[in-house]
């Protein structure tokens, strides 16, 4: 193997780097793999597998074949606005991860419902509320890519009635769909239920603002797993406040970790995951990166390949 | 209609009697439906829809003919040891109140799982936790009838394991069954959610304490939904301390409402919930009520009349 074809984890240590390279090599010992936090020759990194942009930036690299995200998203990856044209850039697409993130919001959407985040709360009180259990069943779906169907499938399968919205007009697994800015008023006015698992892109960044929030049915929830950059967060505290809406669960946050004092942490209403939604399982998706290496190495199209420009 | 055929309503306010009256009304305007709460002649009532055994006994009624619970349990109707041999007594069996039972199973068995419960009262962490999510898939259900098999086939369809353990050896909707005191060591050790949906009988009482808890596998919860009776609260708070067992999502409990002062409800790893698992829908089981009120006029056999010496 060309020294230059260095695979070069830039992982945090909580998405387990150690066991990740351990995974790689159990499949192809031959493999070199450093860790960014061991010496290691930017010149001879072939490939990167990473969640956020060095902080050198890509020109640090002068040998890179391709960049692999870590997670379904590529938004930390294209910040700084440097990404050179020609460097492919793929993203993970892997069912564990579809199904870890369809449990995430079956469990957010049924905690809301059946308002155990009250209960939560105010341990101790014996009270069932006014209102019980939360009305309607309809859950909107915004972003039906592979994380979307996903969800969708499985809110279906437990009697919730699914409709989703994307960009564009494409099938979507077979599920009622609205798609563009001009289907999403309609959309919006009939989920209950609004579940956002949209990516950070120039086109979603504070899609869901006062105006856009006002249009859900009174007493409706939102849960947010895609990205925390879609939510104006004033916003939905506004609307919770009013009482317009009854309750959110997040998991992604303008500024993670979520600060202490931000007013999510103490608010009733709100449940605050720490983006644990959907995790990377080393063990399913190492041969599927493992994969893209080797065609990064032959100078073929990478599996799950992002268009920067559109951001997924 | 002969005067002695009143229908008395004793529930309390929270089950809605006004409602519930406008239900029998609007399906036979000629009935004669009073609440406990008005004046009414013990000798008139002919059927009691009630909750708990009277005050005075059930020889305060001279002319009964039958007695419906208005829930799935009749212990507290069979309280007090009085009841009269002769009296027939129905309980409720019903799709909407077992998808409610099957729906909080559900939402409490995921809470845990993903650990929602920590993070609702750990507001601000940004901690994943050592475990995560909570390790295992095998739910075992104590009670395999109405209520347990609609449970059975909703968690079923989300993905859960499930098995059941009954008292007899009944075939229990084609889930795979333990049954019998020789049945429930084996069953608690794959049971990495035991969920109880048990009544309160002679049999049940105290079924769950400490020796028994302690045969769930390491870092099991407990979703008890059935009745309070069933489990030993001390045995269980000890396990949690102890580490065996990792959580809790209770409905009942020994004493209802739950003291402010109970250690459960300032425990972190036990979520308590107001007996709201299943509420009893007024509009879907006055018909059955009502002709379980008939039959008893003729003299007929009720449909889901229970035996007061088994308990159900």
């Amino acid at each position: 193997m060309n020294t230059k074809d260095t695979l070069l984890l830039m992982l945090p240590d909580d998405m387990q780097p150690h066991a990740f390279r351990e995974e790689l090599l159990s499949l192809d010992a031959s493999l070199h793999v450093v860790l960014d936090t061991e010496p290691h020759d930017p010149a001879e990194v072939g490939f990167i597998v990473g969640w956020r942009r060095p902080e050198g930036g890509w020109g640090h690299y002068p040998n890179l074949r391709a960049v692999h995200s870590f997670g379904a998203g590529v938004d930390t990856l294209l910040q700084g606005g440097d990404w050179p044209n020609s460097l492919p850039l793929a993203r993970l697409v892997d069912e564990e991860m579809a199904d870890l993130m369809a449990e995430y919001v079956l469990t957010a959407a049924l905690m809301l419902k059946r308002r155990f985040l009250e209960y939560a709360q105010a341990k101790g009180g014996w009270n069932w509320g006014d209102d019980w259990p939360l009305p309607g069943r309809r859950v909107g779906i915004l972003g039906m890519g592979h994380l979307g169907q996903a969800t969708a499938t499985l809110l279906e399968k437990v009697g919730f009635q699914v409709h989703g919205w994307g960009r564009s007009e494409k099938v979507r697994g077979g599920f009622p769909c609205s798609h563009g800015m001009e289907g999403l008023g309609a959309f919006l006015g009939q989920s209950d239920f609004l579940v956002s698992l949209l990516p950070d892109t120039p086109d979603t960044t504070g899609l869901l603002n006062r105006d856009r929030l006002r249009q859900l049915p009174s007493g409706a929830v939102l849960v947010n797993a895609g990205r925390g950059s879609v939510l104006v967060e004033d916003d939905l505290l506004a609307l919770l406040d009013e009482g317009h809406l009854s309750g959110a669960c997040l998991d992604v946050f303008q500024t993670e970790p979520l600060p202490a004092e931000h007013p999510f942490v103490s608010h009733p209403k709100v449940l605050v995951t720490p983006h644990i939604a959907s995790l990377t399982p080393v063990g399913s998706v190492a041969p599927k990166i493992l994969e893209n290496y080797q065609r990064a190495l032959q100078g073929r199209p990478l599996h799950n390949q992002v268009d920067p420009a559109v951001g997924y």
